[in-house]
């Protein structure tokens, strides 16, 4: 492949995780050694920064703040939840594009997300092509979701499971501490996809987790779910409940938007969400003590609780887009291959953007069991060498660490 | 003093913290090795075990497992919330515990609790005395609400604290993370006292933490609030709020439970607590994405974040209440007596049981600023030392390794 000089542009988007930073220090780092890329320039707010010129100069940082980094959690240089358009409808924002990336003669574009973001990833590549501008664009993947394909999980996925399950078996003590029992509903985020709700299944494996797991692979059904909670608790004086923010009846409809239903009664709009609601509804039906815990930000900007494998990988995905890129490559997304035969093993591989965007990874329906209300252990097989090692993040005064950034505008 | 031989029984009571069980290791490890205890009982679900005669035989447990319950949150033997009629009214509980006592020849009684379980540990004192029945009662401290009397802090105050300031400090860097802005709410727990709502000021100290702070040692007013929350938000772009589950109105009312109310316009059973509905009237008010989140039983079971300082701390405390009833005590709750110059030194000292009963020691007016909106310096001088060190709770398989008793009873 021919030798490319240029500068480089990273941006992040979506929603932020433990671990997306480390990503970006994976990115920064590497593209600010490199004799190729003469300029490394972080996109405030990702796609938005670069619409806006409002790129951040990486070289004026402190690289002992860029270490930190690694355990900084959210998105340090902003993040957007921007759509761009079909380019063969509106081209304005592409052009707009290749004319910042002429201003800075950027020749390598790092664009660090979920599924909406290597669409963007995509469709600024395939603009590239077409425009004959040469730009190498590398997708860099981040979802505590999980639900990316060509990937065999996502970084920030172990982080928040992680934070999940370690919370689960916490709640788990807490909730068994009375000869009164008690039902405990824990929220989980995952709209779509059930991965997240399932590392709940984790805290179950190590001996005090939630009884019944419901995920939005499957359709939920209100009058069953009582059921089984009622014969959890009727059997063992206690149970928790763990579920998906996406579950949803067979119509589709979100649990969480069913504003009036027979099965609970309420006819008032919802304030506290979907724990809340199923708390109440389990109350009505049990008389017992019931209480709803919404994970909320919580569950995905844990870096204290973070895996240091997920860490690591997600460094190490950053790294890889750059190295790739330099040497060559372009139009793809890094992605893990993984092994789980004789230990964990973990390799980058690159893949084509196509393959990547806009396609949602669910749990496979064999991985749950056949009532729809628990997780099976090929399952935990998946999850369990993603969250190993502690992380260690950097305390001070007993308190988070965090990389603190000059963000000053490059010129 | 003269020396004791006999029995001790150990009980924990009210709600559970992420260190109460160090207190126990502390009580317990030290009453096995004691040449004066000549048997160690756990009680069950607190005093209830000893009303029920449910007794654990400690002796039966394996010592590893013991050492583990340094690391395990809430109360590894159940706890109770059991209030002792006054004996001058009926004392057929009275009467019930001292024939236990004598059947298991019990010269020791130690009770780990906050203010009802020191009442009910005091309760039982004056009773043996009156009884003239000897035994040794000992009270050792525990609540995440801080506000036993005669005590500079209580043990699990602390860890709440340092898993409430990181997890403001995370969420502020999520919620910070689009240029769109957002308000945050988030619930804390203290009804009556506001010592862990406080603690979130160390977030902000820290650098990023909440922008507005109401405890219920001030009266809430819903329009100050929003007016609060609207400044905060116009001048910067976001807001970050943390709040009391116990704010009040002028005349004593909950803020949780004022179900209608001129100001938010809701006229129906509030579901989602506090923080959703200060949410939803703040999202009314100024139309800003808003989130509330509510810590719930998280933050007093993280002992994954636990303070190293909270921890030893905790552990001592049971540790001095056994050797000071052998050495000849009674009748008195084991306190901290600190000093925080020339750095943080921790003291146990002994308080007579009856001034530490029934009292709620508040977060003094003068920690908190005028406008009781916020936290002043002294404070954060009193939280900051306490909340010092990596407990570094034990992990398998990447998961909590949490102790795993036997709890067979006693014969």
């Amino acid at each position: 492949m021919s030798e490319l000089k240029g500068a480089c542009i990273f941006g992040q988007s979506g929603g932020p995780t433990a671990v997306i930073n480390a990503s970006a220090q994976g990115v920064i780092e590497t593209a600010l050694k490199s004799g190729n890329i003469t300029r490394v320039l972080g996109a405030a707010h990702g796609i938005k920064g670069v619409l806006d010129d409002k790129l951040i100069d990486m070289s004026q940082e402190d690289p002992a703040e860029l270490a930190l980094l690694k355990y900084t959690p959210s998105s340090a240089l902003g993040s957007c939840r921007y759509k761009l358009a079909d380019p063969d409808q509106d081209d304005t924002d592409y052009q707009r594009i290749l004319e910042i990336f002429k201003k800075y003669d950027v020749r390598y574009f790092f664009y660090n997300g979920g599924n909406d973001s290597m669409d963007t990833c995509n469709k600024i590549s395939k603009f590239m092509q077409k425009s004959g501008y040469e730009c190498r664009i590398m997708g860099v993947p981040k979802t505590i979701d999980n639900d990316l394909n060509g990937t065999d999980h996502c970084p920030g996925f172990a982080s928040a499971a992680r934070y999940i399950a370690t919370s689960c078996m916490e709640v788990w003590q807490d909730a068994h501490v009375y000869d009164t029992g008690m039902i405990t509903v824990i929220e989980i985020m995952g709209r779509h996809a059930g991965w997240l709700t399932g590392a709940a299944a984790l805290a179950t494996w190590a001996g005090y987790g939630p009884d019944l797991i419901y995920l939005p692979e499957t359709d939920f059904d209100m009058d069953r779910f009582i059921a089984d909670v009622k014969e959890v608790y009727e059997r063992t004086g206690n149970c928790m409940v763990a579920v998906s923010e996406g579950i949803h009846y067979a119509d589709g409809t979100f649990v969480s938007e069913a504003k009036t239903s027979a099965t609970d009664g309420f006819g008032h709009a919802q304030l506290g969400g979907l724990a809340a609601l199923l708390a109440e509804t389990v109350k009505a039906a049990t008389g017992a003590k019931v209480r709803g815990i919404e994970l909320s930000l919580l569950q995905r900007c844990a870096s204290h609780c973070a895996s240091k494998t997920d860490v690591e990988e997600a460094y190490l995905a950053g790294k890889t887009a750059v190295e790739a890129a330099v040497a060559g490559t372009t139009d793809r997304m890094v992605a893990f291959k993984c092994s789980r035969e004789d230990g964990y093993t973990c390799e980058m591989s690159l893949e084509p953007l196509d393959i990547v965007a806009n396609f949602e990874k669910k749990v496979p329906r064999a991985w749950i069991n056949e009532a729809g209300n628990g997780i099976e252990q090929p399952f935990i097989d998946y999850v369990l060498p993603l969250i190993q090692g502690d992380a260690e993040a950097p305390r001070e005064n007993g308190l988070p660490r965090f990389a603190k950034l000059n963000k000053n505008l490059a010129k």
